[in-house]
């Protein structure tokens, strides 16, 4: 059984390759960032609405293996699964090239909560996580 | 009927907005480039094979209109058609967000040819667009 | 006399440049807006601020011609001037690449006011941009 | 004595924070980025030229610890050192905040070399590296 409790599907646009003719490696965060809030969509969860209670989940690490460069107009699939760790949650997050299957890149993406300027348990993450999280145990 | 010769769904993506909570407006280049980039995709083009012969489409006009921002999570419907003018092809580009259908920007963006470097006829778009200019005389 | 009012000198970063080489078209955009925020900075006017007090300049039209691309390391000087056309102002841009002073893009970027949601006339913007309106009359 | 080699001073541009009103997290990859350069164009090393070579520089490893949010108009110093690891440079990178030296970002970004296609040692690095590697041994 897949580890992975969430997946997506995107494709290379061409603006995001640089003068190398690959992704730069700085759009990664972005895939990265953008299967979050997916995932986070599924779960009725919106970093706009967040923001505007005074809620902002941020990045306090992220650990970046790139294995192999996407080019423009290549098709890939971005996974994730979620681990607790005190007060941070940890989003191990691999994209694979869809062409062949081949890890792009893995990535351990740790966030945490500001709530009204302040580092914050938060309890909308534990409540929403908590299916996700009893699966890995 | 439609004038619109191509049209594509996408989802705006978090990271796409700025501080005003609304798609920073060069983002909408992007979102227009990339619909060209799918439609010439329908016709087996690819602007990165094109660069490694050599030939390098090049954007040498745009202009936009800006009618309703999108905002993070926004479903939204880029449409174009083709007119060629002279040496140049225009292409007519406009948003609409997918809720209502509310134009989101109305753009002409001119394209010009540089083959080796220098401004030139190009004899594949003139072939690959043949059909719908047709359409639209 | 020069008719701009404000110029910045910036350098292409490598990343800005797509798989042709050259900068991709939507960051000029980008350099635009960073040159407007540089003039408004000299007002002590920040955009950040405004929005926090329910203002947010928005660009209702963007007018661009690229006339020479830009690759990475080229310096350019970003010049403006303003106009006041009835509810707008007209950002006059042109960006000139410094080693040879050839033009890049010729740009007409217009900025509207919305407060609290609404249209609205920015007796702010009026206030600081009256000097520089005068000069050009 | 510093262990930096290099340092650059930059400033936020407004449309590289997102709509939690700070820089999107993928945009330090970018500053990142952008440091390394410069600190080669001293070297007279070119990424646009190495490419153009067959040389490609790309990042393998990537681990950032996000400590202190920049927001727009704020001035960051960017410094560099490097280290030696087998086949890879590791470059050390953390950015202070200007205004009160905070530590935004600590990085170790670890580049290897592809040539024509495959990974192998890269002589020109290793030659331009070499006095600032034994300043750290």
């Amino acid at each position: 059984m897949s580890k992975y409790i969430f997946e997506l599907e995107m494709k290379v646009r061409t603006y995001e390759c640089d003068l190398q003719g690959i992704v730069n490696h700085a759009n990664y965060l972005h895939y990265l960032e953008h299967t979050r809030h997916e995932f986070l969509d599924t779960l009725n969860i919106s970093i706009a609405e967040l923001h505007d209670k005074g809620i902002d989940p941020v990045i306090a690490r992220a650990n970046l293996a790139f294995k192999t460069p996407l080019t423009s107009g290549d098709y890939y699939i971005s996974k994730l699964y979620i681990k607790k760790e005190g007060i941070k949650y940890a989003f191990h997050q691999d994209i694979f090239r869809k062409s062949d299957n081949k890890l792009v890149i893995r990535a351990v993406v740790e966030s945490v909560c500001i709530v009204n300027g302040k580092l914050a348990h938060n309890s909308l993450f534990d409540e929403a996580f908590a299916p996700f999280l009893e699966n890995h145990e």
